[in-house]
């Protein structure tokens, strides 16, 4: 048998050549993972799986009492069937409910199945919580190794070495352990020598970092590049991509962060924070059955696992479990909410007792705001909305223009030069800029920072008139020389990050998407309200201010303008909506910041929506051509099915297998002359009535199986799938019984159903495809509706590459 | 034509004798809707609707461009086609899509449209929050209005009257300006005469309220009974029941709510408040054609409403949301999710902004708590969980019992008299008490307090000494006498609100079951509390308490173990999860009390699921026979399609219309001969081929048009359901072409379909019916599945009343 004829197959969707061009495609999208086979296919593959309850969506307590192993599982590439796994799955647990009366082990074990989703719930929070701590702290520390390094002990980074020492000095941050790379080499950190080698350390650090993450992701792990976020959506939606969530995945992708954060580049850990979730949730799945055998209940596992990673990467657990829903799950039952909530709670909590920032936060730039903002100041909100909206389409555009020229162009040859020469120029331009040297979220912390009256920092450089102020509460002031310089400088870092990102979302390291986009906001946000609060400050006799901002008032906090812009460059991106809004509440914790963070994000999507439909997940998933049924896009167009089904007009009638008259090898021609992933099953060639359908996959390993092991199986014998099959003359050579592999129950509608309604079907019921009665008329595949989708929205059908 | 018959007709699952029974059911449950239509019938229904895009799901440019009036709607207690309502929807979208490039007017006609959804939003967010704010009030002002009035003016609360006093007095509640009403009568306040005649007038004001709301509501509204929480779910699910929102039962709910919260009734006006906003919701629909017309359309907006109705109820905008996500929306497409949050975040600060309780919060029992607790604690609030799971099993049986008894013996004829009777006996018992007589949200609020310096209720009242406290942070106290008589009280008013609260919940009055619930674990919890903080102060060296409770520390928070309570309480009773922790979580604040909240939650769930897998909600869906798909319940029984559907082995075969060779005659009598609520149209009698569906209300309806306004429609004259009819001898009379009306698209399966993923796809495609293919075998409907679920459950199938 032809094992690697068979290995990508679709529903008699297209002709075999078409198929051994997607084969090409899908090679070429995932040509690293070609080249080296990973590491991890063992563990973190779908694949150790056998059998269990395969009872497909069938009754099958006839023939096969123990399953062939390798019926009912999927091939790599290959989506999984939402009903024929759930219904596998209630099978298993209706035999427990029914064995647990039987003895107390079946009790016991009954009740152990029931809690085992808490307690994997409760490692994922456990183990998610734990790596986050520990990339934060890494990070934090190379972050700063960068720029110089602690007498006290190497592993010690610039703040906590400052804490051990035990002088007394005025700036909190120059404590005499801490020796920047030109005090430590030439004995004194000023002049221009000083600079330079400063200059030159940081840019050799960066490049060192950069070079190492390129290289590992490269060699041991292709699928840690990235954010991993449209991928995690396309797999949720039912994909299949070995070891892309395995344990050298994990492993790699969880260094390479560290490293790829630390080298400067213009990316975030947030996103790739979901993945290393998620490759928690996948594996420590192995450790119980339910999960490990079922291809959909493991898919709830880890819709929960991506709630505990933006949980940990934001330090909101509700706003994770709000994305996890919105943004990346597909099938997302309620029984998962409650879990996911759990998850997160835990890997919230796990985080913090790490406490990696030393502020028991659990992000760096957690702020509290105290004073109320003015209706008037929604209108600098809904400028930096469709700021926000404008930035996001721009981005999306030209990084999925890039990223295509990386994919069609020799550019996608060179990844490690590619990775080195965007880190050296984004290293080069970035130090000068005090704004761009910091680490991102320390640049959205500052910036999203509240200027209290000891804040040493730049931004909050106003001039002080001590007489007026009362407290802590500091009244609008005029902007002093600092804010001005700040504001040029920040102007400058805005422009850097803003082209910079296109080119480094994408590249061969884990990047990820929120803190760049975030950090273009914040700056823009900043100088927006830092320009309101100047003009307010020395016009608050305008009309507009009067009555809400007289002399001597805080009226602007120009911090929440910068959490309103990152909110909006954001939503512009993602296309997030309430989790968004959710995530950002809990970084402030005032119900009263929601409605300023909701106008923005509202406007910005709208403007982005106006712009271009897709965010920025979608376009990559498109971009890769993954079969994802985006579940929030409606379908309108007024097609009907059998302008989708095939065969078309001129096509070769549908091959079919008849349920009681095929030899074993008419069966294995038709196999082996076809790629089809599955075949109907109908009562004869005659009368065409659909009687079930069969799985290419497992009927290969069943003929194959019954060759080997059962007597008097020989090619000329009788495939039956009836219940009772037709005596035979006494002669004849003994019949091969395959009713256990048939599904008895597939789904038909008429041709005359319109395609909306076929496409509803195909995403509310997760299946992989459809028949026609009347007769059996024709066949869909959801690759069929996804290529149509395309073709109504003017888009090549040919991008769909996986079934 | 006999209008009545066809009513209530059910799909072809039940003969004519089972249906009339169901007929006397329904009436029996409306029996108030029976005996007094209610007025807002042509308002509030879901009839005032004629056409628009009548394509159902089938493609229908062909004969019939004006929809004729009626086709296409649904009768009263009859469950709409969600499929058949989404592609109408699509083909109104597409339509104005489409003209949109026609001319400006109609591309501002497709803006509007599109942004008419969030105008909706806004309205109802402000509608809800006016009316909440106007609950507040009014129900703040008629409670105290029991014991006393304000001589600066009759139209002030207790409150706000010592408010308005300008002299100085040292209890804050003892002003002047407020007297009781012995005070008033016999010019003062001691002595047991005052004390009955205030006790006379707070029993005689109790009655009086409960007997106006209970006439209100007997005499124009009876909807607007009990929490509605229920009939929204089934509503929700697709279920009409006219009038249920309309604006009768909104102004006689509002009104009544407030009288039956005033009248000291152990009832909330939470669960009502989501009725209220469902009715606005529903109202403000009719102000747009894309919603009114459409009854999927009209769900979606109910959702957002039922979020806004629990974010003025708790001040808990995300917790609204996730409230109406979890436990009653059925159908929440992620556009929802975000309107949904935007209509709760309007309609809080809408309620913000008219300040009801003078405090700037939502809510009376907001809190914020300083301490930390510590993980021993946990112990306590687990048991705290496992208290409220079974106070939530043991309220649910009886109330069941309760409300069975009220239904099927005499107690159900006389609902005034209930009313008062109860009314009486709450009064009574409550008046002495001094936690019973407060209004039960004062009584929340009061537990969950944190017990500060200058606190001089009597639950603060502790022996203090003042060398050992530092600032505000007061350390554990011993508990002085005011201490212990508030626990007596406390402990008598439990048990007082255990029992009375059974009775009180599914009287004919509105009544929500949020406040008491809560009200019974606060309670609980506040004893716990005290409890463990007095151990702790007594025993502080303690194996259990050193190390993290030494002498001197504030280590126990009483107040947060009445929350925990009233989280597990609420839990219990209703079974919610992730929407009851964010509500507590927004009531506290702070994300660290989440995990003992959750702890609670979680126990609670558990040990009621174990007792009883129904929450109250569902269980009187059940009650009332309405009929609801559960979706969160698995189908856990191992039968097939072949076993539901209809006809049985012995029953008369299917009632069929074939396509092209009836008349209209044969047609008519078949209507009439039969109840069904529609037939499927086969090929002819003999291939009995299905070509689609037709609907009884449809056909009634185009046939007697037909007959009235079509030259030579007779009863002779042939109906014809294809595209092109069969060309008749010059002779006979013309043919009635009815091809629009029919369904081209019904769903089929095949009948060794096991019945679980029969059950999903009802669900998940919000079907009504379902054909069975390899020829048209027989159908299923939605209430076929319904009575095989109950059968499969030990229950009752004819307790399934509706279609």
């Amino acid at each position: 048998m032809d094992q690697k004829g068979y290995r990508r197959g679709s529903f008699q969707s297209a002709t075999s050549d078409e198929d051994m061009l997607e084969i090409a495609g899908a090679s070429m999208d995932f040509s690293m993972a070609d080249d080296d086979p990973p590491l991890d296919r063992e563990m973190g593959g779908f694949s150790s799986y056998n059998g269990g309850g395969m009872n497909g969506t069938s009754t099958m307590m006839d023939f096969l009492e123990e399953p062939l192993p390798g019926v009912g599982t999927y091939e790599d590439f290959n989506t999984i069937d939402w009903v024929r796994e759930k219904s596998r799955d209630r099978d298993r647990h209706r035999e427990i409910t029914s064995r647990s009366k039987e003895s107390t082990w079946a009790l016991l074990h009954s009740v152990s199945d029931a809690f085992s989703g808490w307690l994997l719930m409760l490692l994922i929070g456990l183990l998610a919580g734990s790596l986050a701590g520990l990339i934060d702290i890494s990070a934090h520390w190379m972050t700063d190794l960068k720029e110089g390094v602690c007498l006290a002990g190497f592993w010690f980074n610039h703040e906590h070495c400052c804490w051990k020492s035990n002088t007394t000095f005025t700036d909190r941050d120059k404590c005499p352990e801490w020796k920047s790379w030109s005090q430590l080499i030439l004995g004194h950190g000023e002049g221009a020598f000083a600079y330079i080698l400063n200059y030159l350390m940081y840019v050799i650090w960066a490049l060192m970092f950069s070079l190492l993450a390129v290289l590992l992701v490269k060699g041991f792990a292709p699928y840690a590049c990235g954010s991993g976020i449209p991928e995690i959506k396309t797999i949720l939606s039912g994909f299949i991509i070995r070891g892309y969530l395995g344990k050298w995945t994990l492993v790699i992708k969880t260094i390479t962060l560290v490293l790829a954060v630390s080298s400067g580049l213009s990316l975030g850990k947030e996103g790739p924070l979901v993945h290393v979730a998620c490759c928690c949730g996948n594996i420590l799945c192995h450790l119980f059955t339910k999960y490990r055998k079922n291809e959909a209940k493991r898919r709830e596992v880890l819709s929960a696992a991506a709630a505990a990673g933006v949980s940990v990467a934001f330090g909101a657990p509700i706003g994770g479990v709000l994305f996890s829903l919105e943004e990346v799950s597909y099938y997302f039952p309620l029984k998962t909410l409650w879990r996911s909530f759990f998850a997160a709670l835990v890997a919230a909590f796990t985080l913090r007792s790490i406490n990696p920032f030393g502020n028991s936060r659990l992000v760096l730039f957690y702020v509290e705001f105290h004073m109320p903002w003015h209706l008037l100041e929604l209108v600098p909100f809904i400028l930096l909305g469709i700021f926000g909206g404008l930035w996001g389409a721009f981005f999306i555009r030209s990084n999925i223009a890039w990223c295509r020229r990386r994919k069609t162009t020799r550019l996608g040859k060179y990844p490690v030069l590619e990775v080195l020469v965007v880190t050296a120029i984004t290293a080069i331009l970035a130090f000068p800029n005090e704004y761009t040297r910091m680490s991102t979220s320390e640049l959205i912390s500052e910036l999203f920072n509240d200027c209290g009256i000891l804040d040493s920092s730049k931004l909050c450089e106003y001039v002080n008139d001590f007489n007026s102020t009362k407290g802590d509460d500091l009244p609008d002031r005029a902007a002093g020389p600092g804010v001005y310089t700040a504001m040029w400088q920040l102007a400058l870092a805005l422009i850097m990050k803003v082209f910079i990102t296109i080119f480094t979302f994408g590249m061969k390291v884990p990047s990820g998407l929120f803190i760049p986009s975030m950090a273009v906001g914040a700056i823009a946000g900043r100088l927006l309200g830092v320009a309101v609060e100047q003009l307010a400050f020395y016009h608050h006799d305008w009309p507009i201010f009067s009555g809400w901002c007289s002399q001597g008032a805080d009226c602007i906090t120009p911090g929440l303008y910068a959490m309103v812009g990152a909110a909006a460059c954001l939503g512009g991106v993602t296309r997030m909506t309430v989790s968004l809004v959710v995530i950002m509440f809990e970084l402030t914790g005032g119900l009263e910041y929601i409605v300023p963070l909701m106008a923005a994000a509202m406007t910005s999507k709208w403007v982005a929506d106006a712009i271009g439909r897709e965010g920025i997940y979608d376009a990559h998933i498109r971009l890769n051509g993954y079969p994802f049924l985006e579940a929030k896009e409606e379908f309108s167009h007024k097609t009907r099915a059998m302008d989708v089904m095939r065969p078309r007009k001129n096509d070769p009638p549908l091959t079919v297998i008849t349920q009681d008259s095929m030899s074993v090898e008419d069966v294995e021609t038709i196999v082996s002359s076809t790629t089809y992933s599955g075949y109907p099953v109908v009562v004869s060639r005659t009368s065409q009535r659909l009687v079930g359908f069969v799985l290419r996959r497992d009927l290969i390993i069943s003929i194959e199986n019954a060759r080997k092991k059962q007597d008097g199986i020989v090619s000329t014998s009788v495939i039956c799938f009836t219940d009772y099959c037709p005596p035979l003359p006494p002669s004849s050579p003994s019949v091969l019984k395959l009713r256990s592999i048939l599904d008895l129950s597939p789904f038909t509608v008429t041709d005359e159903t319109p395609m909306e309604i076929v496409v509803d079907i195909f995403r509310k019921l997760g299946l992989r495809h459809f028949s026609f009665s009347r007769k059996l008329l024709g066949i869909i595949t959801k690759k069929d509706v996804l290529k149509h989708i395309a073709q109504m929205a003017n888009q090549d059908p040919d991008s769909i590459l996986f079934n």
